[in-house]
C-alpha cells in the first residue's frame, strides 16, 4: 500500500490532489491548520490530521507512525500581493514550515517530495516564463518559493532526496476560499457578485493572467511521481491562453448570471503580464487538452452556488501598514 | 549625532564594524544574542543591549528608541558546512532574523541597511566569483542568505529601503570566536595548536580560500554608507590571493612558533576552490592593498595568546544526523 501525506490538502489544489492520489489507490493523510481551508473539503476516505507544518514535533509523529511514501508539500499562505506586509509571517509558513518537511522527508527517506512553487518566482522576467530563466521574484512570497525550491537541491545533493517542483500559477475551481480577501481574483469576483457588491478590480484592469482551471493540474501533480523523467524537474504548469482581469470580470458575469458594477481601485505593485510555457509539461504529461476558461467557471459557479457566501475575513496581523492598499483595510 | 545599529557586534566582523564606526563618529548600538560572540566583544563606547533579531518586539522598541540612521546587520550563525543538519535553526536565525529587521527598517526609514552576505550564496559555481554571475548556493546556509539578498530587493522597489549587500568570504583576525568546532578554520586550529591537539583537515586539504583578514574588510563595510555609488550594489569582499587548507596549516604552525600533528578526517560536500572577483570593491572603495596571510595571522595569533585557550562546545540541537561529520559528534 502506498501512503501519501498532503499538506494543505483541506485547501484548494491540495484538496484535488487528496482525491487524484485516492483515484491512484494510495492511502492519503491529509495535515492542514484550516487558516485557509475547510474540513469539508478533505475527501473522506482521506485520514485528515488538524496541524500546522510549523509544529515539527507533531510531524516527526506523523512520519514515524505512517512511513509516508511520497510527501505533495501545498500547503502554504499564497497571498502574494499582500507578503510584502506579512514578510515574518510569509518566510515562517511557506520556507521554515517546507523545511520542518524536508527534514522529516530526509530522516525517513521518503521516495520524492512533490512541491508546489509558483510563477511568482519568476517576479518581471519577460513572458513567456520558461523553467531555464534565472527567476527574480519581486515579493518575499516569491522569495519564499524560490528558497523552497533551491533547499529542495540542496537536500537531493546532500541526502538524495528526490523532488518534483511544479509552478503553477493563476489557478481557479471548486474548493477555492471564497472568504480570502486577498487572493485569487475568481473567487473574490464570484463572492463579490453573490453579494451584490461591485467587482474591485486593482489599476486598469488590463493587467493579464492565463487562468487555470484546477481539474487539468491536479491530476498531473498527484501522478508525477510515476513518471520517472519529472524527477528533479521544475515543471510549468497552467493554461497557455491570456486573459485581461476585464474579460474575466465579464465572463465570470456570464457564467454566473449575475450583473455587477466595476470598481477600479488605485493600481498595485503587481507583475503586469504573466504567462508560462508549458512545453516541458505537454512533453513530461502529455497536458494538451485545456478547459476554457468559460467551462471551468460554470463548474466553479455550479460549486460556489452550493456552498454559499463567505463572509471575507481580514488577516489580523500586518506587520508594515505603510503602502498596504487601503481595499484591504475595509470591514 | 548619526546613530547605527550592529546586529551580531558581539560577534567576530561585528566588533570590528562597531569599531570602525565609533571611529567614524557614530553613536552605535550593538544588539547580540551572545551566542557566538561575547561581552567583551563590544568596544566599551557602544551601548550594548543583549537580544535576538528573532525577537521583533524587542527590536521594535529599539527602533523606536534610537531612531536608527543606520541598520549594520552581521549577525547570523555562520556555520556553512552544519547547516545540512540544522535547517529550521539555520532560516529562522539567519532569513527570519534578518526580515524582523527589515520590517523596522522599513517602517522607521532608516537610511541605509548594510548586509553582511556570503561567497555561500555562488555555491559552486567556476570561480573567480562575479556579482553579475547568478548564485547557486549548495546548502541552507547560502539559501538564507541569497533570499535575504532577495528580499531585500523587494523592499526596496516595493518601500525604497536603500541596501548594501557584501558578500565576503573566509574571513579570519582577532574576536573570532575560537570555541566553535563547526566554522572557520583559522580559529579551530590555532585552538587545537594551544590545546596541543592534531590539527582536523577535512579531506586531503588541497581545497583552497583565499584568506582574509577582517582589518582589510570591516572599515570598508563600515564606511559604505557613505559612498552612494555602493547603494543597491552587491560587491565581493576580501583578499585575492588563495591558499590551501595545508598551507594554511603550516603558516598558522609558523606564526604560532608551535608544531602540530595533521588529523585528515573524511572528506565533507564542500566546495573545491572558492574565491572572488573584487574588482567592484576597488573601484568603489580603493581597496588595493591586503594584509598578508602571516601578517593577519601574527595579530590574531597575538590576541588569541592573550585571549586563551576556548572549550570547543558542541552545538545541541542537531536535527538531521544523517552524514553528519563523525568528527562534529566527538567530545
Amino acid at each position: 500500500m502506498i501512503t501519501s501525506l498532503v499538506t494543505g490538502g483541506a485547501g484548494f489544489i491540495g484538496a484535488h490532489v487528496a482525491r487524484e492520489l485516492l483515484k491512484l489507490g494510495h492511502q492519503v493523510v491529509v495535515l492542514d491548520d484550516l487558516s485557509g481551508g475547510f474540513e469539508e473539503n478533505v475527501p473522506t476516505e482521506a485520514t485528515f490530521v488538524q496541524g500546522s507544518i510549523l509544529d515539527h514535533e507533531l510531524l516527526a509523529r506523523l512520519f514515524e507512525q505512517h512511513k509516508f511514501d511520497y510527501v505533495y508539500h501545498l500547503a502554504a499562505y499564497a497571498a502574494e500581493g499582500l507578503s510584502h506586509f506579512i514578510r515574518r509571517f510569509n518566510y515562517q509558513n511557506n520556507l521554515v514550515g517546507s523545511v520542518n518537511l524536508i527534514n522529516e522527508s530526509i530522516k525517513h527517506k521518503i521516495k520524492c517530495f512533490v512541491f508546489t512553487s509558483s510563477i511568482a518566482t519568476y517576479g518581471a522576467l519577460e513572458p513567456p516564463m520558461r523553467e531555464d530563466m534565472t527567476p527574480q521574484p519581486e515579493d518575499p512570497y516569491g522569495v519564499a518559493k524560490y528558497a523552497v525550491e533551491l533547499d529542495l537541491k540542496c537536500a537531493h545533493e546532500m541526502f538524495g532526496l528526490d523532488y518534483v517542483i511544479f509552478r503553477p500559477h493563476n489557478v481557479y475551481g471548486e474548493y477555492q476560499n471564497l472568504g480570502d480577501r486577498y487572493r485569487n481574483v475568481v473567487g473574490i469576483f464570484m463572492n463579490q457578485l453573490m453579494q451584490g457588491k461591485p467587482l474591485t478590480i486593482f489599476g486598469d484592469g488590463e493587467q493579464k493572467r492565463a487562468f487555470s482551471y484546477v481539474g487539468d493540474i491536479a491530476p498531473h501533480i498527484a501522478n508525477c511521481v510515476n513518471i520517472k523523467e519529472s524527477y528533479g524537474e521544475v515543471i510549468n504548469i497552467g493554461a497557455d491562453q491570456e486573459y485581461s482581469v476585464n474579460e474575466l470580470a465579464t465572463t465570470v458575469m456570464e457564467s454566473m448570471g449575475l450583473e455587477g458594477m466595476i470598481r477600479h481601485v488605485e493600481a498595485r505593485n503587481e507583475v503586469q503580464i504573466a504567462w508560462s510555457d508549458h512545453s516541458k509539461a505537454h512533453r513530461l504529461f502529455g497536458t494538451d487538452r485545456a478547459t476554457t476558461l468559460r467551462e471551468g467557471l460554470d463548474q466553479m459557479v455550479d460549486w460556489a452556488k452550493r456552498t454559499g457566501i463567505k463572509k471575507s475575513s481580514k488577516f489580523e496581523n500586518i506587520e508594515v501598514t505603510e503602502k498596504l492598499p487601503p481595499v484591504w483595510l475595509e470591514d
